[in-house]
């Protein structure tokens, strides 16, 4: 299935580990849709990860840049309007990692210097990426920037962690930056809400599995799978979503308006 | 601009008035992304309408219904039904309409008939018409419905009146049935929720050109144009959006996560 | 527990059927804290109800009218101010019936007229009240007007059916006059979501005794019992909260923000 | 007027600059509801604020601590539980600082260093002070945890710059904490979302009056005076809002729920 939607666009894409990743789709949809773009990982991710595959695969060239860092990112984009062969029209951040969830720390015994780095790695990286795309003047007219998020933004799922904040975080980079960017060349900002996914990243969390069954059940449509996240990318990133900005959008099979449902009952 | 998106795709789109009416933009641009379908509106609406010449233009038969009628609503889809060749993919839900707002009754002085008939004709008429198509089982796989509501659901806006209540009660129709037919075959129902539009609905509200420039000036993107809300509405009733249900998705240029625009003190 | 929160003040307090009503235990709190008040019902709730035996114990007349009679309001404010010697600081809204959920229709097979009459009586009922204390101007300065109601209004829970569409309307509804009301003379009107109850109401509602246990699972300081309810009333209808108004204040153990909460997974 | 509302209860109050400051207003309102407390502020807010003038008007000790110190948070909690003679039953944060705000940053040119600061002062302070209590088992079952917190955390007022982020987080932290708070012993966890208000901290952020006054206009109490505030912490505090947690609560006079008033146009 592919519509054209994005050709003669170009852009940049984080996060595509391999091939679980919601990124890794999404890179793969893009370039059916007729984008050019590059692929952008930690120097560490991309050690134990599959991304000169894709990169192959899409016929797209990997820089690796850490998120955090300011010279890294400016660096990413310079060489990513070079090689596109002009300013960009969409970019993707995909982009997670939590030491104290990985160590395994109760959300009551955390340790702060490693959550800062949560905040910097997971969310911070968003305010850092959009500053340097403005200062650079790196995006088209009516580009379009998103972040992957989650639900524990809102509500609280205890295993998510300080994640939960991380994303929060992130979420009000996405309306303050669109604001800004918006009024500056109509670039627009917006976050997508997605399922809980079976990724490399997702699935390393504790509990991971009851989660997943559970949204999977409270969705009248099911977990939404991330084929279908990384189509709802590529219409976030056409012209045919020109007005929507600042939005978190849910992508998750209904999860997040459903109270309760009678299947969690029915055993 | 036309990517195929709907191509084997029928529908039923209520609403269409003149081709100010966003209802109109979205059956030309329905058309022209390969989709088939009837359009229809109330048999009084019709009569200072224009819409046989929407007919003709995109080919679409025109089935009057009042749509606070079961029978009319029965008929309605058994015979797009009958006409398209098959189940449908998608609808659209644009109709408002208030007594009150239109004899001009303050909000503090309303007569509860006419409210009542408010809400049967802008909201209840929701209901009856996925209640039909449910029994019917009139709904293809993944098909999609869509209203439009506006944020007064959400905030008061004191010149929009009871149509505030109107909009709350369309919007949680959407999420109760978007439940029921998302397990029932995976249909899925959301709302978009656009700028105030210069429609010959729209624009007869009181003070509503006051309204819509605060609006403007309010969002960074300025208020979306019903061209672009015909795009979203595509997208919402193409592929690329099956996991999206039960939402009220803003169409809006940002309007409704701003807090306050720096434009507008700036006089 | 007795803190004179209310000395002087006078009221109206709806829905007192039998001591398991919520109304019943904000009514006996009122008086504790030094209020006065009517106490009313509908005629045909008054006749298998106790409220006779509630009014000798906190000294209230009971004056009985049916809330979708303007005249039967109209009479209930013109004798309440009378009995109280003065106009109100404080009314309680506590309404609600279902034939469609009395009758055990699906959500997918309502009876509109019947819908008709379940919005009427559950919430236009408070608009009719509102409109009717503004127009006789029966409500002091800084006065409070609350309303009962229930997450479904945001989250769809599909045994409350059409009740959800009920409390979606009568939240807009204390939005709205919350507006006008605020600017008159600065009553504020508020809307308690309170934990699911074991009410003689609430009881009757289809799997009742399921969803109460899911709540009180998911909520980490279990259901709100109706006597805590009683005094987040009190609160709110005191002189503590009088910058309070147009919300929808979650009286519920944190159900409303928690995703999932482990207890539900441990069985 | 005082109610008795918090007699025997013990406390901490974080952030009592000078007689602008709502910290100051709530310490002179739990000390007239019969609370015992301690007050707490940064050394260096100390040095140019006002607090040995509170503190010998409420009778309270002033122990100096550095709320992104875990120790210094550690001292605070040991002192105020042996100088009060016994576990706390409510605690007070209101406390936030940027350098980028104070510098003059624009949004889209900050300092990541600084804004880390920011974080760390204003929002993850909240978080270390909830874990060193919760590991110290300093809260009593049922006490209450307050933050200060403004709507910039959910929609975008450009001039509040990265604080829209910091109030993000500190809510976000609420509900996550207050989970965990909750299932331990029964403490809930709330943040109130305050009305602009004219403290010193407040006033000092650029184009504060004219935000000031666009959001009195826009509320149709009004916007609320700092007093009412400290009574609705008072309200917090008490055993009337036992079952209230994990909730951002506005107290701005209808502002949060106003989509856009005629007053501001009426010029």
């Amino acid at each position: 299935m592919a519509n054209n939607l994005l050709a003669g666009k170009r852009g940049i894409i984080f996060g595509a580990l391999d091939e679980q990743s919601i990124a890794w789709k999404v890179a793969e949809r893009c370039a059916e849709e007729g984008a050019k773009f590059t692929l952008t990982n930690a120097p560490v991710a991309m050690r134990f990860g599959k991304i000169q595959e894709l990169a192959e695969k899409v016929n797209a060239e990997v820089i690796p840049a850490d998120a955090t860092s300011n010279e890294d990112l400016e660096t990413l984009i310079d060489k990513s309007v070079e090689i596109l062969g002009g300013k960009l029209d969409f970019v993707l951040h995909s982009i997670g990692m939590s030491i104290n969830v990985r160590k395994g720390r109760a959300y009551t015994d955390l340790k702060h210097d490693w959550m800062q780095k949560t905040f910097d790695v997971s969310a911070i990286s968003f305010h850092r990426l959009m500053q340097t795309l403005y200062q650079k003047d790196a995006m088209n007219e009516w580009g379009s920037i998103l972040a992957l998020t989650y639900i524990a933004a809102q509500r609280t799922f205890p295993d998510y962690n300080e994640m939960a904040e991380s994303k929060a975080l992130l979420e009000s980079f996405a309306r303050s930056f669109g604001y800004h960017y918006g009024k500056h060349n109509h670039v627009r900002v917006n976050t997508i809400s997605q399922s809980p996914t079976m990724t490399t990243a997702g699935s390393g969390i504790k509990g991971f599995q009851e989660f997943f069954d559970y949204a999977d059940k409270m969705s009248p449509l099911g977990n939404a799978p991330a084929e279908d996240c990384a189509n709802y990318c590529v219409v976030m990133f056409s012209d045919l979503t020109k007005q929507v900005t600042m939005q978190n959008l849910y992508h998750d099979g209904g999860f997040s308006n459903m109270g309760m449902s009678p299947d969690l009952l029915e055993e």
